[in-house]
């Protein structure tokens, strides 16, 4: 086991935080810019609560809104133009993590003289970047709390990510209250999103990771416990806030301590997200039971079994491949019955026209996995999801 | 829920990462203070593998050797005084928790005209610290990853902390090798420091910290499972590995997000820890039992059913209470039977002179209490440890 880990970000959460967000981000600057998407922090006073404070400290401020969900490289270099044409100090995103990968990439690209997508593909010219301050509104990336940002280039339909430490947030204010009014379909695809950074972590080869496999289990059920709640009862604060605090835990590096991090579903997933303008963590649900049933095996059995057990609470005296399935099954039903994801790639505007484009780009990425897929089970599997 | 966390600590983790240390500690200064006990250092490499890293990035150190395991403000003074006449720019803590408390308060003493014992009795006499550097040798307080740490004044009997977030260290080196030689009493007791201060944050009033108990339940299985394997094999790496990289997560503030803070098993440890130099970790496991049959009611055995099925296995079919009092006893069988620590007071030699002090003492901790205790429950409780 081997391994760093380092998080020095500052999390302030709970009902009302975002109101210091002024005099925190005060002694980094005096002009920030403001990263959003929709116009959702208008209604839901996330917006009118972040102006207010920054006036009050006496920040300037600009905007960029428009984001797009998948945000795209050409929302990056007008952040990074508009920070170099009015000198911006800081940046703060108030979103969902869309925004804050957003205005990742911005921080890093204010500094570098070229298209943002030139970070994208060489993570060692990001030498510096902006200050970045986060005021979310959805609990699903994990990105207040980490150092990558997912941008998707439109010409060329990769989705890849920038990458630097210099890219954690100094601050991120969580306010679960921020959550309740994300909308149902949103709420489930968030916690499809958390659900699915844990599995890539917790179906790993690494073999002596008791404790940070316990840790993901947490959130794991915490997912399940507290995902259909949310989704019933939308202001229902302790769903909201165990949602949003276990959301950074599944990617922020502790429960990825010791492992190999294969990271399979998110390699299969990002080349859809490429081609077809889809919600990640739908994609990542739809996809999952399926790579499940092409990776169970004798060899990977007992890793089914604690997932099963340990997570669904299935009697662990069953044959370990009926724990095997019956966790499959009970992950379908988490998502499609109780979260009402959608289950197939055509109910989300997929088709198979591009199969073989994406197979070839998800490929690569298999070197490490837990279980390697060959293009073929590639195809196989997207094929099975349709 | 609210509550801020910001752990910036950068932790190096795996076999061989000492090695690091002097190109680590350079850009912070070119004269440190390495702050030790015993000869245990100069016995398992430590010692030669950190001094050889520094020689070689051309850092110099002084020593202050001898810290006890109880560490005493006197030491503390004396390593602010080798800083302060030295000009040493930062400081290394190469041992146990005590090493590691006393190398804080030396931080912060080093920018204090005055006795430090000041220090604990304000905190907010803390305006400027030396840059700490931890080399772990005993998986236990934590203090690798928080920002504080216990000291004990002789003259008054008083142990108290410092605590500042200026004393958290900037890199802490866990090498779960170093543990290797740890005795098996040691091991033990520092187990037991992992399970109390899990069970301090755990055995709390908050209802809606169901992700964080996830993670505290994860902590407390991983010393139940492989703190018998360290005693049993100490150069089990898996065990010793799983210990040190759970033991900062039981204190470093996750576990205790949007809790009440109670902690009174430290409240009843510290003012025997005053009177008598015993093993902290020995003290807090012969209180625990004794403490969870004092507070098991109507009102609290809920708390008692999860610890007793989420943590020991036990069949949540069965009748509340009887789950309880077989998790107080699985508690235990673990501590005394498995780990064999000493059962009673007497065995680690307190007696019941001093109990009107101490409870004296620990009453006016109990305002935040999960279940709040007068001075005469703490003199039977004590009296019962006997």
């Amino acid at each position: 086991m081997k391994f760093n880990f380092h998080v020095p970000v500052a999390v302030r959460f709970g009902k009302g935080v975002a109101n210091e967000i002024g005099s925190v981000v005060k002694p980094y600057g005096s002009k920030a810019l403001i990263v959003y998407g929709g116009s959702s922090i208008k209604r839901n006073g996330v917006y009118d609560t972040v102006t207010a404070s920054l006036r009050e400290a006496g920040v300037e401020w600009l905007e960029l809104p428009g984001v797009e969900p998948n945000p795209k490289v050409t929302s990056v270099d007008k952040g990074a133009a508009i920070c170099k044409e009015n000198g911006v100090e800081l940046v703060i995103a108030a979103g969902g993590g869309s925004c804050v990968d957003c205005a990742k990439a911005i921080c890093a690209a204010a500094f570098y003289d070229g298209p943002a997508w030139d970070l994208v593909e060489n993570r060692s010219l990001v030498k510096k970047a902006l200050p970045l301050f986060v005021v979310l509104t959805l609990a699903a990336t994990g990105s207040e709390m980490d150092s990558g940002g997912i941008i998707t280039n439109p010409e060329t339909k990769v989705k890849s990510g920038v990458g630097s430490p210099l890219l954690m947030p100094k601050v991120s204010f969580l306010d679960p209250t921020y959550t309740f009014t994300v909308p149902a379909r949103q709420t489930a695809a968030g916690t499809a999103d958390i659900f699915a950074h844990t599995i890539e972590n917790y179906f790993d080869s690494a073999t002596d990771t008791y404790f940070v496999d316990g840790v993901a289990e947490s959130i794991l059920r915490t997912c399940v416990k507290y995902g259909p709640i949310a989704i019933r009862e939308p202001e229902n604060e302790e769903a909201r806030a165990n949602l949003m605090w276990a959301s950074p835990w599944a990617i922020n590096g502790l429960i990825s301590c010791g492992r190999n991090e294969g990271w399979t579903l998110h390699g299969l997933q990002h080349p859809i997200g490429g081609w077809y303008d889809i919600t990640h963590g739908e994609g990542l649900a739809i996809l999952t039971p399926h790579w499940f049933r092409k990776i169970l095996s004798e060899k990977t059995v007992g890793k089914f079994v604690s997932y099963g057990v340990n997570v669904f609470g299935i009697d662990p005296s069953l044959d370990p491949f009926e724990i095997a399935n019956k966790a499959i099954e009970a992950t379908e039903d988490f998502f499609f019955n109780q979260m009402k994801i959608p289950r197939t790639l055509s109910e989300i505007g997929v088709d198979d026209k591009h199969f073989e484009e994406m197979a070839q780009a998800a490929a690569p990425g298999m070197a490490r996995a837990y279980v390697p897929l060959s293009k073929e089970e590639i195809i196989e599997l997207y094929r099975a999801a349709l």
